[in-house]
């Protein structure tokens, strides 16, 4: 299997299609844009959802549901969302289809047109608001502190599977508060989970920080955001936080009486990731022979085949082991399939990125042994059977930590510092990665130097030593440096 | 907030709405027919959903996700299936908006006109088979078992919160196997899936039935359902699990190459629960004061009050017994809100239906004692605090299993064995609940029925006993009684 994947020496961008396909992640699906997720992609974002669903409860939030659909009129109400999100909506405008009465399938009944379109919600800061509206009279209300796990739509041009997709899968929290000082630390708090998950979960070493006025989103006063630079040195925004300031509150009229009796509008956060994530894991870990998955994410972390193929004296064991396996907590699936033989096997267990394989064979029980593959390295080691699930265990914990310092080496060797055009140049077209340099703060520099090398300023670095210097496009002074990248 | 709820022998529909309302279970939304769904109500379906999934997955299904939208072309290839659903669909015809020219907010851009409309689902089979075909060659790509948990649109004209709304969640299954006898014991299989979930989460007892031809889904070639008793005499069908036969992989050349080397069509199942459930839920157990929950499903299942108001020495005794109470995996709210009264959190605690309150009060505790309060009976009791936590987890247990019983004794009690119209009518109009009555088994004479009495053929009930009678309209001859009964 692996020889059809593409080398990413060769062609990164269609090894990345290759991976998803041959590991089974997702489909592309007749309608344009839109893919299917298959249970072994599924499989993972399910575990990505649960990670970060205990860890916005865990930090007060609750879940929620609200309509699929936005009246159109909601989405003219904050000036510049409209003008962020209007362009790429699929729209509703009609509720019923009839018998053709040429015979020819079904068609829209015309008599079936909505009085108002509906747009699919392509964010839902509106309906929200809108909802809002309703459940606060008074700080006694506040904070509300909601998240909804639901399917977005936004009419993309150029789509890429997990990556950029017509509908994507997400989780959006919407949150309401009676002061800046408190929606600013929500905004805060929801980055380091973001950080946290990314790090932790993923292995994939993000930088945090703020976004320019130019690419915040539509609506926010300050948007936070997550960095992480994929293996072809692009970078990818992995998750945002925005601060929406009482923007929204404004559009739709949301009072509250505050403790000293004022009426007043509420302050909003607004936050999100989405199975774009999925992709960033792909590009984060992924050789060319396969998926590579922390062992947090991985759907089965231990696979055990028996060699050359299965009998009742290796089942037996192989139950053993998986036993003491599942008792830590640990996911195993143990191969008894009889018509593929174990290099097969191997290097589809490989494809999909199980962690850990064992390779159980009569001579190596004999011999007290078992053998311990790992995915990460490829290293293969023989075991003492006694206590094999204790080191199947700690091997595990050593991959999670292999894999998130290897992707921090390499993004840690991308962060060039420049000071020239030349050397920002040749850091984008050569080195590839971050290059740090100074801007002199204005859109208008930003989208020139965008035009001029395609990369865009990815973040503001928080909490990064700042020093003053010059604009490298425009020798204008600077406060401080900035990161450029181009980016998925 | 009680004396706010309209008694259920007052107005049975007003008081629905009424406790979902009161309850914060769901909203109105601008959107026709469609709800927000509280974090109330939304946490008692994700508790649904967690305890399905668990089921589902221990049967070796997986989940996947399918896109929104489907291509109309894809409605009419199964003859059956376009006359269901065809009628009631949302379309997307565009897929952008624009500034409107005459300065009144965006409209939709006439340019961006889809060549071909997009349905949002109603139900997925259309676009899971035409993916089915790409995944399917041999009988060694089957069974396929796939599941998937979404949001669903079917545009009805009357609408209930959760009984019948627009936009809907559920889980759709959707499988694929070599052979009808196989894909006739996955229907079964979801269906007993389905009748334990009911009756062991949900407390609500259940009929097992197949449905009338009249009634099945449409591109099934049988359906089987669970059907439920609400508290007013009426039904709800609360799941349906339908064998396809080959109808789907006949619609979209599903085919696959068998153990005898022969081409055959794919034999398919598919199967759903939705957010309807909440509403049997509700229907089932609640009463005039509020929502009665089963402790399976209640997002808290004990709720701690210090009376008369929080003071150190009885927070410090409702931590200790909350810690025990988590170490048995109960879910435990302290309110330590000053505020309100013992009275009014009463009131309010009743009104969302936590199982089981505990008073705790100086008096009390220096008796050694605690209040236990249970919300289905509304006894209280005063119970040793040495050993309390013991004393609620089998008090839940009871009420669990109370609810059942009483669920069950009442739907009993109105399976009324009938013979003559006039018997027919009067269990219908006067006694309500399922009339257990002889029919001739043709569709007309079923119509008729429904046209004269309101009630429809709920379901012919499984593994009931058989035996030979005349038909209760017709007076031709019936081989078994079926259930009628008015219904959601």
């Amino acid at each position: 299997m692996a020889k059809e994947i593409t080398p990413r020496s060769e062609d990164y961008s269609q090894w990345y299609l290759d991976i998803v396909r041959k590991a089974r992640m997702a489909d592309n699906s007749p309608v344009r844009g839109c893919m299917v997720i298959r249970p072994h992609g599924f499989a993972i974002w399910e575990k990505m959802r649960d990670a970060l669903d205990a860890m916005f409860k865990e930090t007060g939030h609750v879940n929620a549901y609200f309509p699929l659909f936005i009246p159109k009129s909601f989405l003219s109400k904050e000036a510049a969302h409209v003008e962020g999100f209007a362009k790429e909506c699929a729209v509703v405008t009609h509720y019923r289809l009839k018998n053709d009465p040429e015979g020819n399938g079904v068609i829209v009944d015309p008599e079936a047109k909505l009085e108002e379109e509906l747009i699919v919600r392509p964010t839902s800061e509106t309906i929200i608001w809108h909802t809002y509206k309703d459940w606060i009279q008074s700080y006694r209300d506040l904070p509300i502190l909601i998240n909804q796990w639901a399917n977005v739509v936004r009419w993309e041009m150029r789509t890429r599977p997990f990556l950029r997709t017509t509908e994507f899968l997400w989780q959006e929290g919407h949150t309401a508060h009676a002061g800046a000082e408190e929606a600013m630390e929500e905004t805060r708090r929801i980055l380091d989970i973001y950080a946290t998950f990314a790090e932790e979960f993923m292995a994939m070493p993000v930088i945090k920080g703020i976004k320019t006025p130019n690419e915040r989103f539509a609506g926010a006063d300050e948007t936070f955001c997550i960095e992480a630079l994929m293996q072809d040195g692009k970078a990818l925004q992995a998750g945002t936080s925005h601060f929406l300031g009482q923007n929204f509150a404004k559009a739709f009229e949301v009072l509250f009486l505050n403790k000293d009796n004022q009426q007043e509008h509420v302050w909003a956060t607004s936050w999100g990731v989405s199975t774009r994530l999925v992709g960033g894991l792909i590009m984060t870990h992924s050789d060319d022979d396969g998926l590579v998955l922390p062992p947090k994410l991985a759907p089965i972390q231990v696979v055990i085949v028996p060699i050359p193929k299965p009998a009742p004296a290796l089942t037996e064991v192989a139950e053993k082991i998986a036993a003491q396996l599942r008792a830590k907590g640990i996911s195993v699936k143990i191969d008894n399939d009889e018509q593929n033989r174990p290099g097969f096997k191997f290097a589809e267990y490989e494809m999909i990125g199980v962690p850990v394989r064992l390779g159980l064979g009569q001579r190596d029980l004999d011999a007290g042994q078992v053998e311990v593959a790992r995915r990460d390295t490829k290293e293969k080691n023989s075991v003492p059977l006694d206590g094999v699930a204790e080191y199947v265990a700690n091997l595990l914990d050593e991959i999670q930590a292999n894999l998130f310092n290897r992707a921090k080496a390499h993004r840690d060797e991308h962060i060039t510092k420049v000071d020239t055009w030349a050397e920002l140049e040749d850091v984008l077209e050569s080195k590839t990665g971050f290059a740090y340099a100074h801007w002199d703060g204005t859109t208008e520099t930003e989208l020139e130097i965008k035009e001029r090398t395609k990369a865009t300023i990815r973040c503001i670095p928080l909490d990064w030593e700042e020093e003053p210097g010059t604009c490298i496009l425009t020798g204008k002074p600077s406060a401080r440096r900035v990161l450029f990248a181009r980016a998925y």
